[in-house]
């Protein structure tokens, strides 16, 4: 291993410039060029590289998205652009590929090592829906903002007395919803992992509003339904005062936390240590506080799961 | 003037409890009793008073939201209401009121003065729309908390080269968007004070692209449109990837801004000054950095304007 | 088990009302009276009990410092004081004790299970710094805290090519150091639990500065030394232009993160479950990502270690 | 006027960037070539010019620092300095030169103007320590930093029923320490420019206690004395509990207040307006809210003034 490259793919997370940076430094510190590819496999297949010395990564790590850019692209899961994003990584000299993304950015680096080229990948991505991995970067900035910004809305909703539905981010998965409305005490959070029940849901904010409380606070993730959808029946059935906030794409940027940039330079230079003892064609990942690393079919069988003990706490908690 | 009381009223407001504060307190150290009433106007006319001492309002200066309530009142805006409210006041033994809120508020607080009540109000609203005043409580931490939320969408904005559509609050007014958009460097900013050029708008992106600018943000007023129609339009003009973000409820909330503390506390001091001095019916205000007061149908006969030479500057910045 | 006390001991720490909200909302969950203990130990010895209802805990969760208060005291680590605590404890007829607090505390704590009172102990103080447990509550706001700072420090760093030595907190360990260093890019990272070389510090400077660096950023535990020390010692022996920043007591404070209200609920709440089940004389903590418990002797015994992989990581990627 | 320059000068502060970018986007507007001169007088010496873009100023408006870095100049002071410096301006063919300084850089800039070169400085430093403008830049993010961390203080020394003493930064000026310690609601704000009776001070510290406050917090200037020097009377003369917090170098820094960018920007267009104009040595401020000018020597006889009126209010509002 002489010569490694770096790419960032698919949405962008705080805590990926983190990552290049240890990739590269960590890359230079074991002897090898780095080099970073531009707007993800778009970038592969046009051979967008440049070489990286230690300063190109100076002052990145505290900021967020990603100097590399991101893209996703359509051409790179046919076999020509495949091809392609091989032909371009000879050129250069390249032996060794580090993918910061999300599980459709492994599947395409499972396709490169398939073919021999060693691939390792970084899971990227707000919202923590990678099997293989209790986390991933990003996760816990996007919880901090979200909870930052329910913290704000409990001003008002407390003011007014106020019921308030917030939609969160989180594709399929209701990692964020979960941890954002624990950690915001929310009355109730729904998540696609537990069905919720709406007549539980009210009898949860009638109790809290006999019993004297101010404002009560519903989180709800994406993948369920619209914020909307449960304002309106929660307006329909209690006719109190409900409204909704819908969080949007500011969760995914913003500095990223001390967690975030810890866990992207761990997981950054595992990456490279991998490369240079061999592996290909796995993810790097924590589980129970550990990195860790499993080849990327393996991940893909599997499905994320949620820790419903955090959910069931927070139903006892917020009685 | 031995006994006065304070009550919030419309939309709460980061800097409505350092306004209460101040109240309180200078009333105290002016020698007089000072009363909090609950929930606005409906509290004045229920009776729902409390007596404040120096500890009631300790630790409430950092804090968002109303430690009093806030809310809307109808029955209010009835002579009947408003004879049920001076009841109150005089069964307490109230000689002065102080109103925080928008100028609804002061509407109902001009009705209690014409029937020889002094009452002065303290314009509390994050929408800077109220005429007499250059400030009101509130707008510098909405304008903070929406370009801290822009700042971090430019993250994502710049790491996928797309197009963002930010929608901000303001009800009418458009000073919230023009601040917020000069202060996060949009490209465009749209507010109902000025008739805005879809063409221009779309120029304007089209030769930021053409210069390589990787992102293009465009701030838009609630009180134009809603920020999806902006976006529909320009994603069909240029074919860019264009995203909408609608800044929600969070904007209202908050722990103050120093400037937002400040002026709280100075209008508050002044209300109670005012009325000592035998003052009524006046509205306190920030004209040109200074102190001043307007009576309020004074007030009520202008419209609050924006300032425009921020809007052509802001065009000559983000060229 | 009917009713259970809880109280906040030594240094307070973000996330201590989160488990304070936890212990109470847990208890009444599980059918259980509990009661708040104002003042610590002192509090206990002289019954200063309230009894606490669900509302009595709401809209703490996000805020810094301990409702209970927090005191040290001297008279309960005598026999006697202990004698008049448990007194006061059997009077108001409470079965079991929740302990938040640093290893003293649990000290205190271990004697009244010695004398068959059931205690449980949470490890809450920012430092980091007690054994048989990863994490302690409040140690991932005050990283994020110092690293927000430094943060703002490097702006001034860079812009006039300055050194910089920031001391931060974490008594003897070097935890707080360690992450903060970490987490900010600090060129080194000087903590109780390494030697370090005054000379190798040196040469990293000089090299940085050969190689374009513009600023040269050192973390210094305050456990090893003051910052002004190394200050001195980098001036006299680079002549570069070196500034020392101690960062104080804001370190303590602050609303809590996610990660430190997900962990003080959790732990909060395991507390009650475990006086329920019958055990006493246990720490809870998070070994692996993993809430457990450990004895307070077994724990006593041990020293606190630091993840020294993390050290050796830092310098491999702040070449 | 066909080229200008700008260049930044003293200490750095947080929107010293924006004003740049302002400088530079206005300069382009109007048709001029502008030119940034890196290391302030030291480059305007040695002909450290960049020729600046529209691009070369895109993502810099929340950034804190200075991208063009700041130096204080021993041999700028000299006529030969200065002679050489004019030297490199006539040799690019530069016409105008905007300086963002303190009053010690305008001092040099006016050196320059006396020899007939046209400069215009702008106010840039967070002390707000200079005369001829109400507001400098960065005074309005150091005074929110230096708010948030006495906020952050105050929990501790809540829980724990402390005094705390905060030294604040400031320079020979109390703004910083009037502003600060009016909106973290300080029990005592000592300051330069007002006498302190220590007894006052601690008679102050002993009513509240007696009324019940948990924690006294005292803002000193760093202009007036040590923060440890106050912590250590009010010890001695109280007994209670005093500790003391330096807030150092972090006040100089982060990303800008909405206000700071706000200004820096206007002030920063205002510069090119002027010198277009044909106007020359005179200072860009702000009073009663509004954009003026004044001559480098004016400025220079008087001494910057500080708004007593709010030291009064603060202790009227503090009892």
């Amino acid at each position: 291993m002489n010569k490694i490259a770096v790419l960032t793919s698919g949405g962008d997370a705080p805590g990926m410039n983190a990552a290049i940076r240890a990739v590269v430094r960590r890359g230079i510190f074991k002897g090898l060029d780095v080099y970073g590819v531009k707007n993800g496999y778009d970038g592969l297949m046009t051979g967008n590289f440049i070489q990286m010395d230690l300063g190109s990564v100076g002052d990145i790590l505290h900021r967020g998205g990603t100097i590399l850019y991101s893209a996703r692209s359509e051409r790179f899961k046919t076999a020509d652009g495949q091809q392609q994003a091989l032909a371009q990584l000879m050129e250069v000299g390249i032996d060794g590929l580090v993918v910061i993304g999300g599980d459709g950015s492994f599947k395409g680096a499972g396709k490169l090592t398939a073919q021999g080229f060693p691939t390792i990948g970084i899971p990227g991505t707000i919202d923590n829906d990678i099997a293989g991995t209790d986390y991933t970067i990003g996760f816990d900035t996007a919880v901090n903002t979200a909870v930052e910004a329910i913290d704000k809305i409990r001003d008002t909703a407390s003011s007014h007395e106020r019921t308030y539905v917030i939609e969160v981010m989180g594709r399929d998965a209701g990692d964020i919803a979960l941890w954002a409305g624990m950690c915001a005490g929310a009355e109730s959070i729904i998540i696609p992992e537990a069905n919720y029940e709406i007549n539980d849901m009210i009898d949860r904010i009638k109790q809290g509003h006999e019993r004297g409380k101010l404002h009560s606070i519903i989180v709800v993730a994406e993948g369920v339904c619209k914020g909307t959808d449960i304002g309106n029946m929660i307006e329909e059935k209690t006719g109190f005062d409900t409204r909704v906030a819908v969080l949007g794409h500011f969760q995914r940027g913003g500095s990223p936390t001390a967690y975030d940039r810890m866990m992207s330079s761990q997981m950054g230079a595992k990456a490279v240590d991998l490369l240079v003892e061999g592996k290909k064609g796995v993810m790097v990942g924590v589980k129970n506080g550990q990195l860790i690393y499993t080849p990327f079919e393996e991940a893909a069988k599997d499905r994320h799961t949620i820790d419903m003990s955090i959910y069931h706490l927070a139903r006892s908690l917020s009685i």
